[in-house]
């Protein structure tokens, strides 16, 4: 069992309280973290192997905590259009000729994104969830799948039961690096049966929530004339927010929304690039924090994105909120570095094994050069994660103990196949 | 007198109307274009130096339309803050101990960042311009130069005659790489005689004047209360608008002012990282769009961006507007690429030699790599510029003939020595 270390970097643990540890060392073995602190405290027993951090920061491995991962096939396909003619006549219409290959190499191309940019988790939501699990585990990244579960469809009820008998066999393969969730598309789409029966297997077996909610100006107003409840009161008159529930987007709240969010630790999962892109709205992320809610950073897919960069997802989410109220002091760089790692990990209820840097925990990790000319001087790591880095900063990613990205390659992956088979099925979806 | 030639690149010209050329070619001879076009059409003479652009998108060199580019020694130095404290406390303070080669040396390590991102041009406002000059020089980059004329001072009078004389004086320099301006600061900081003096000089010189405008609503209030004009129509009154003027923000802008803005040709530089991250608003930039306005793109300084990352501005251009105007429509990929190049070019009066792809024009161009799997698959390579790339997929970027940057290189450039002098600096000053 090989012992490796990473020694020299400055160390943001992420846990709450910790400060920043200079020229410090972290220690793993397999696929738990051993040590983490001063290099000048480390273990006296030599590793098998080191790794130098001087000049970066490792932070813990940073998560996407709402996308669709395969969507990479679409992307730059559509943009600058309203919402419904971009749905109905570009996005639809390509999906409805997915086959489940497409979505294999789709997700391992975002696999691959995801990586290069110090992302180890992602929470995915689509089509042939099956597959894009079998992507995850052989891309070797952390993953929480789910399908797109539309209650209108006739067999929903079925593909329900068939997705909470997935979670039970899924879980005990790849290390344990899937973490299964039940993945209701959203509160409009599915028929309030279906939705208590996802809450009921849920809580019985402990399987977490995915679903949309809150999206648009549109889904807020309809659910209130439809049931005179807001879509977070309509779930929460369900018992669905009684579950581990990561509820992407949250843009339309109402101030009793955020209570109940709040108060039922639902994972709000911010989407800052896509909210702006699709024209959403800003979700009130300044008072989910203010109020102490569980709050994450996803992409969306990239569709919406138009990449899967979680820098600039942090970059947006630590600025939008500033232009829009007036206050530049609201959604600090700590924060939005926390809501990528630490929120993150609570939200998607794997808070127990990622989203701090802490002994006992998985080794996932990302290691963020600062010696570009955009990084210097250097006053703050955290100023400079949020404000100034980006994805091509990363020079190291290690999931579950194992390096899949370092210094521009992904050891061990035929990386040109991903992207043949990804520029050809996207040729023959979109014909562009 | 060597000529060199980029080819199998698709190009995108920038000039209205052109189509993206794929497998394209682009020659030039010391400082000029002297071929844009299919590689098929290309001349039958061999270059001297040809470069493999397969795989890329040339573009015209970004141009960087408003900065303080020694800011960069700031850069980190205090963030989420209200903007009287942190002008005060943080940034005043530390300015007020700047020398010279401070300005030296930030000023070339903003170079470094520019050329790095495929920018070859920006439009400079700060204090010891003759110094920034000299790195603009030095760095190899086109410039243009001013200084910060705070009218309040005693001598401000002298200061201005001073920078005149001096714009005569650099033109003449570097192969006309340098383009000086004059920088009265902003209205509320210049006198009227100053601001008058000012649209005299420029007027009979064909200087172009650099000048920040209706940043903040505040600003815009006093604006009316003192003057009863906006801060538009007060430099309106003053004659200073029939000038060549690059205003900077433009974010509180009446109809009227819009139509003044665009009457007068004004340049338009809008800068929305720092807008949304000092939380100045939104600039009114889908109606200055849509009334055929001069619109350009900047960073402002890296204390409140925090890089000089022009894609990144690009994409904020982009998005915010949608997200802001809940119209997905707004302010589309090919206009935020029209803002950082043509656009830039036109509000900075340097449209006769920058800002498109043409033969005849100065060789001031960014080679962008398509190859991450972040710019996978392809669909449109506009898209992929504002939506996904960054300033990290710049695989070459060539200021006047001079290939500057190339495969993580700055050919001939001791980066290290700006390294070292930027963080010593940046100790001495912030100590931090």
């Amino acid at each position: 069992m090989p012992r490796t270390r990473i020694q020299g970097a400055t160390i943001l643990t992420m846990a709450p309280g910790d400060e920043p540890i200079d020229s410090g060392a972290v220690d793993w073995q397999d696929d738990t973290l051993t040590y983490v602190g001063p290099a000048s405290a480390a273990p006296h027993q030599a590793p098998d192997q080191s790794i130098d951090g001087t000049g970066c920061v490792l932070i813990p491995g940073l998560i996407n905590a709402h996308t669709h991962l395969a969507m990479t096939l679409l992307r730059g396909f559509a943009d600058d259009m309203h919402l419904k003619p971009w749905l109905e006549e570009k996005i639809w219409p390509t999906e409805s000729n997915l086959i489940q290959d497409d979505v294999y190499w789709g997700t391992r191309l975002g696999i691959l994104e995801l990586l290069r940019g110090g992302c180890t988790c992602f929470n995915d939501m689509y089509h042939f969830y099956e597959t894009a699990t079998r992507a995850a585990i052989d891309g070797g990244i952390r993953a929480c799948p789910s399908g797109v579960l539309l209650g209108i469809l006739d067999n929903a009820a079925d593909l329900l039961e068939h997705a909470i008998e997935f979670t039970a066999t899924v879980k005990a393969q790849a290390n344990g690096r899937i973490h299964p969730m039940i993945g209701p598309h959203a509160p409009y789409t599915c028929p309030r049966p279906l939705l208590e029966r996802v809450a009921e297997a849920s809580l019985e077996q402990g399987i977490p929530v995915h679903i949309h909610l809150s999206e648009t100006r549109g889904e807020y107003q309809e659910s209130v004339a439809e049931h005179g409840l807001s879509p977070v009161q309509y779930l929460e008159s369900i018992g669905l927010l009684q579950c581990r529930v990561a509820a992407a987007h949250c843009v339309w709240l109402d101030d009793r929304d955020v209570e109940t969010l709040v108060g039922r630790r639902v994972g709000c999962v911010h989407c800052p690039g896509s909210n702006m892109k699709l024209a959403s709205g800003f979700a009130p992320v300044p008072d989910l924090l203010n109020a102490g809610a569980v709050v994450a950073l996803g992409t969306d897919g990239a569709a919406s994105n138009n990449n899967m960069d979680m820098f600039e997802e942090m970059l947006l989410a630590a600025i939008i909120h500033k232009g829009n109220s007036g206050d530049p002091t609201l959604v600090k760089g700590q924060e939005a570095l926390a809501m990528a790692t630490r929120g993150a990990a609570t939200a998607l209820g794997i808070d127990d094994v990622v989203g701090t840097l802490q002994a006992g925990k998985r080794a996932d990790m990302a290691l963020v050069d600062l010696k570009g000319p955009h990084l210097r001087p250097l006053h703050s790591v955290i100023s400079h994660l949020v404000y100034a880095a980006g994805a091509a900063d990363v020079k190291m990613t290690v999931v579950d103990g194992q390096i899949l990205w370092r210094d521009g390659q992904f050891p061990g992956q035929d990386v040109q196949r991903v992207y043949q088979e990804c520029q050809a099925r996207a040729l023959r979806l979109c014909g562009s």
